[in-house]
């Protein structure tokens, strides 16, 4: 069994000491944009708790995760006006996993669009903030 | 909002009305081979409360599901000594959904073997039920 490692950069990212383009955070979770996004609205939601991925997740942090997972799908379908909603996980290195530590990638769909290969194109920080504010205003119409 | 269709396969498969290779079934969730596998050990698992897919999933319902791929994901990657595991959910046509029943891929990867486009073969019986059997063993080996 493969261990967690306190390095990766989405734990970077719970520590504060990388920035990240957030959507949603609660005690348990945080939600924010892929920076290199397959379809618009790429959004990856992650538990606080260590975990490296599906396998290792603790059961209360895996389920706070999913709830977390489907408001941001619920939101960003209707903040990106989208036709549907893809979920995608990798567990190991066999399945496409890059960064160990479990994240789900919340990928908006939209009719007769392909996803784009993962890690196309980076985009730039001007398209992402206005993306990331109109998310996260959706999440909070949500309610609770 | 689309509605729930009592009438899709996955719903027959829960009434019992349609045959299934299962390989896990509690209160909450049923887990059963995918007769056309993407890969060796593609299953599938779903909740029994009517859900059409994450988008109108009951939260109890959704987290109770996951906790079920979970079990069924670590259990696959011993069954069929996997390297990893890829879960996929699709919400909506635009995604590839195809039934209208909320329900995760769960997906066991070998390294360096791509997954097969969706629907490419139909499996056979034969390989079927010793297959659904070695999992179902595997699954129950995990404990509570």
């Amino acid at each position: 069994m493969s261990v967690y490692d306190r390095d990766n950069i989405f734990a970077k990212i719970l520590r504060g000491e990388v920035p990240s383009f957030k959507v949603h955070e609660d005690d348990h979770t945080l939600a924010f944009l892929d920076i290199m996004p397959r379809t618009l609205g790429h959004t990856l939601v992650i538990p606080k708790a260590p975990a490296r991925n599906l396998l290792d997740a603790p059961s209360d942090a895996l389920s706070r995760t999913i709830l977390a997972v489907q408001r941001v799908a619920k939101a960003a379908k209707i903040a990106f006006a989208a036709d549907g909603v893809t979920l995608l996980q990798f567990s190991e290195q066999a399945s496409g996993q890059v960064v160990f530590h479990l994240h789900f990638h919340v990928l908006p769909r939209y009719d007769g669009i392909p996803l784009l290969p993962p890690q196309t194109n980076m985009e730039s920080n001007e398209t992402l903030v206005p993306r990331a504010a109109k998310l996260r205003a959706a999440i909070a119409n949500l309610g609770v």
